[in-house]
């Protein structure tokens, strides 16, 4: 079975698969779903040599420039610093974020040797002269990284946005204020909002 | 990134992964594995289209016969029937046995519409009359259907071979007879072996 022996390693590429779930990945695609393997095989091999950075936005696409990018429908006044493009995925889905994007593969990290230059801070500066937004959000994740590099970017662009802002930490929804870590609580008692009893 | 949404579809023909994983298994291959994931897309191609049954023992295997069958030094004194090619594997990856094997793929099922026919029982015929084995190992799962399954291949095949046993059930190495269920249990008490001092 030297087919499936390669089958089998190969499958382990894949983040989180060992020697067993790729095991059971190969017999069941050969038994149930040829159809399905293939094209999946084909779409890795498509997708592996066709995908690239948005020159505009650095997220995935096929494209020069990604679909949120080319898109003269969306919100030029308002744009979002993300660290990676899952990042993007996960706020496109879940909706309500109607501006533009920027992805910086990363975050600061000297340690790593990720520094502005490997974030192209450079190329978010051009972006940002362009669209001109009213308001920049600093999505970045809420670690120690994340922070210093919201604080870097909002001191270098400072002076060309008007408005810069930084994504609310608080108590998660569905979450229990009582098993909240004291770091959420406090972020979420500082930035408490009134209530509107007009609303 | 309609190229990407693609690859994420096409991820979940695998076993176990939803949308999550997909998305996490297709941004990680983009960003640090692209060659990885080239070589998988081509190795999935060629393996669904290649991968066949053995026309010896019906394990999957890329030539008209497969390794095990095709190798002569191993003993054919002994034959394990197995349910599917991942018995062969988990056996083989054990060591120890060194005889051929049958591949059932499936195991008697009235409900499921899998019958002998199914199951190719005159393809194990005709390999044990080929091969004249002195035992038969009945290895499938020790399940009612399984054993249903045992009890009728040993029925059908009992005149021509001198032997036929069936697979060892009791407490795995590593278990503790406190958890162990009482089926498995009784197994274990049944098929107990005498200690040889001499050993």
């Amino acid at each position: 079975m030297a087919l499936i022996d390669d089958l089998i390693t190969a499958l382990q590429v894949l983040p989180g698969v060992g020697q067993k779930s790729a095991q059971r990945m190969a017999l069941t695609l050969l038994q149930r779903s040829r159809v399905g393997g293939t094209e999946l095989g084909r779409i890795l091999q498509v997708a592996m040599e066709q995908v690239r950075e948005c020159s505009l936005c650095r997220n995935l696409t096929e494209s020069e420039i990604c679909r949120v990018c080319s898109d003269n429908r969306r919100d030029q006044q308002i744009m979002c610093v993300v660290e990676s493009p899952a990042d993007v995925l996960a706020i496109e889905q879940a909706g309500g974020f109607r501006g533009y994007y920027f992805v910086l593969h990363g975050r600061l990290s000297p340690i790593d040797g990720v520094g502005p230059e490997q974030l192209r801070i450079d190329l978010l500066q051009q972006r940002i002269e362009q669209l001109k937004p009213d308001e920049l959000i600093l999505a970045t994740n809420p670690t120690v990284e994340g922070e210093a590099t919201a604080h870097h970017i909002s001191r270098l662009v400072g002076a060309n946005v008007s408005k810069i802002s930084r994504i609310a930490h608080g108590v998660p929804l569905g979450g229990e204020i009582e098993y909240t870590d004291g770091g959420t609580l406090t972020h979420a008692l500082q930035g408490r909002r009134a209530i509107n009893l007009l609303d």
